[in-house]
C-alpha cells in the first residue's frame, strides 16, 4: 500500500465561460467542474486509476475539506486526513476564449499541533505502507521543516519515501534522508541557488541534493523527460518527441510511477522505472486536468522511451 | 417578524489580488472574503442589522449550503432553509488594480418537489409573519411561476408580500397579487417590453404592472431615487445628490426598508416610507459588499430626501 501526504489540499474548480474573460465585467459561468486537488491527492488519484492500493492523508478541514472528502469518496479513494477545522483552499481556473486564467487561494493558517496530530496518525499508516509520498506546498503557519519531521517517520520505519516540494520545504527536509526527491529544473535551480542551463550542471545540482541527504534525485525536465541520479548510476530518460497537451499534473503522474516502483522493487530496475515514469507523465499530458492519465497513451509510450546511461 | 425567501442563494466570495487580473496568467489570491449571499439573504442581513426580527428561508443544499448556513449562524441570523441536497452556487468577485471582475456560477438544477417542500414549510412560517419578501433569480429547473405559487400563500394568509425579481419570474407572479414589487428601470422595461426614457413612461409602465396584479410598484431609478405608484398616490423620492460608492446591494437595502414599512404600517405613510427606503439604499452604497448598510449615513440621509407627489 502507498500513502500520499498532502498538507495543503485544494478544492479545484474549473469555470467554463462562453466567451473570453474580460476584467471589469461580470460573467455567467456556463459549467463548473469540481475536483479534489493538491499534488499529493493528484498522485493518489493516478495510483488509484492504475489499480494500486493507496491511502490519501494530510491536513484537511472546514466545508471545503468536506467537499474534498465527498469527492474522494465518490472516486472510491481511501482517505485518512486529519481534520484541522480550518477551511481548505480553493483553486479556480477560468477557461474562456481558449485561454486559462488561474486564481490560487492561500491555504488556511495552521499550527504545529496540526502537524503533531498528523505525525501521530501517520505512525499507524506507515506501519502498513511500502512507500510514502510527500507532495506540494506547506500551508501558512507550518514550519519549513515540516517535511523533515514527516520524512523522518518513514525513514525510522524503514519505509521508502518520495518528496516533491519546492524551496525551503524541500531543502530543509533533505537531512532526514528521503529515498527520492523529484524537483523540476526550476525547483532544482532554486535548491542549489543558480540556473541550470546544461545537462552537466543539472546532474551536478542533483548530486548536490544527494550529498545533502536525498537517496535518489529524479529531475523532471518537462517535455524533455527525466534525469535520474541514483545510488547505482545516472540515467537520462527521453520521450520520442515532445507531447502536446496540458502539462498540469504530469509531475504528479511521474511521482505516482516512481512511488509504485519504489513500493514494488527491491532491487529497483532503474531504467525500467524511469521508462515507466516518463510514459505515465506523457499519458497525463493527454488529460485536461491533473490527477488523471490516459491509460492507452501510457501503454503506447512505454516502449518508445529512450534510456541513456550517463554515469 | 419578516420572512425573506431566497430560492437561489449563493456563497459570495471576494478575491483580493495584489495586482490586476490578467487573463492567461495564474494569480495568488492575497485575501478571501466569504459571505452568505443572494438577494433575499442580503435583505435579511440588512433587517438584522437594523434590529428587525427576521427569518431567512428558501432552498439551499450541499457543502456550499452548509457554508452559507454556518455564516448565517455566525451573524446570529435565523434561517429555516429547505435542504435540497444540491450544492448552492458561488459567486466570485475578483478585485485587483481597482477593477472588479465577476464570475457567477449557475444555480443547482432543482425540481418541482423542492418547491413543494418549501411551500409546506412556508405555510408555518407565514402564520407568524407580518411581511414576506421574495427576492432574486430562480435556480434552473424551477417553473417560471414559482413566485406566483409562493406569493399566493402570503396572499391567502393575509400577509403583506414584496417581490423583487426579473423577467418571467416577475411577470408570471403578478396575477397572484403581491402587495409590492420593486423592479429597477431595466427590469420594468423588460416587463412591459420597451425602454423607459421619461418619468411619464416609467409611471405608465408601473401602472401597467399594477393592472396586472401588483398592489404597489416601487421603481428604483439607481442614484436618482425611487418612483412609487401606490393605491393612494404616486410619489417621487429623490436623494439630494448622487451617492458615490458601490451600488451592489442598494436595491436589497431598499427592499429591507420597504418590508419593515409594510410590516409596521397600517395605514402606510408612503412619503415617510419612501424617504426611509431611499436613505437606506444610500447607506448601502457606502459599504463595499451587499447586505450591509452604514447606519450613520442612513440617519444623515433621511431628512435630506425630497418627496414630490406626482398624482
Amino acid at each position: 500500500m502507498i500513502v500520499t501526504v498532502t498538507l495543503n489540499p485544494a478544492l479545484d474548480l474549473t469555470y467554463q465561460l462562453d466567451g473570453s474573460l474580460s476584467p471589469g465585467r461580470t460573467h455567467r459561468v456556463r459549467a463548473v467542474d469540481e475536483r479534489p486537488g493538491g499534488k499529493g491527492i493528484n498522485v493518489a488519484r493516478v495510483l488509484h486509476q492504475l489499480g494500486v492500493a493507496v491511502v490519501a492523508t494530510g491536513l484537511l478541514g472546514g466545508t471545503q475539506g468536506e467537499a474534498i472528502r465527498t469527492r474522494l469518496a465518490e472516486l472510491g479513494l481511501s482517505e485518512h486526513f486529519v481534520e484541522t477545522g480550518q477551511d481548505a483552499r480553493r483553486t479556480v481556473v477560468v477557461v474562456g476564449g481558449g485561454v486559462s486564467t488561474g486564481l490560487w487561494e492561500p491555504g488556511p493558517r495552521l499550527a504545529g499541533r496540526h502537524l503533531d496530530d498528523l505525525s501521530h496518525q501517520m505512525a499507524h499508516l506507515i506501519s502498513h505502507a511500502r512507500c510514502v509520498v510527500f507532495s506540494g506546498s506547506l500551508p501558512p503557519g507550518l514550519p519549513s521543516d515540516a517535511y523533515r519531521r514527516l520524512v523522518a517517520l518513514a525513514v525510522a520505519a524503514g519505509v521508502a519515501s518520495i518528496l516533491d516540494a519546492d524551496g525551503d520545504a524541500l531543502t530543509d527536509a533533505l537531512p532526514a534522508g528521503p529515498t527520492l526527491v523529484k524537483p523540476n529544473l526550476d525547483e532544482l535551480g532554486r535548491a542549489v541557488g543558480h540556473d541550470l542551463s546544461t545537462l552537466e550542471s543539472t546532474a551536478a545540482a542533483a548530486t548536490q541534493l544527494r550529498l545533502a541527504g536525498a537517496g535518489t534525485v529524479v529531475v523532471s525536465r518537462g517535455a524533455l523527460g527525466l534525469l535520474a541520479v541514483t545510488p547505482v548510476g545516472t540515467w537520462l530518460a527521453t520521450p520520442p518527441r515532445p507531447i502536446e497537451g496540458n502539462p498540469t499534473g504530469a509531475g504528479d503522474a511521474c511521482v505516482a510511477a516512481l512511488a509504485r516502483g519504489l513500493a514494488d522493487g527491491n532491487p529497483i530496475d532503474w531504467p525500467e522505472l524511469l521508462r515507466d515514469a516518463v510514459a505515465l507523465s506523457g499519458a497525463a499530458v493527454h488529460r485536461p486536468v491533473a490527477g488523471e492519465v490516459e491509460l492507452e497513451a501510457y501503454q503506447r509510450y512505454r516502449p518508445q522511451i529512450t534510456l541513456e546511461r550517463m554515469g
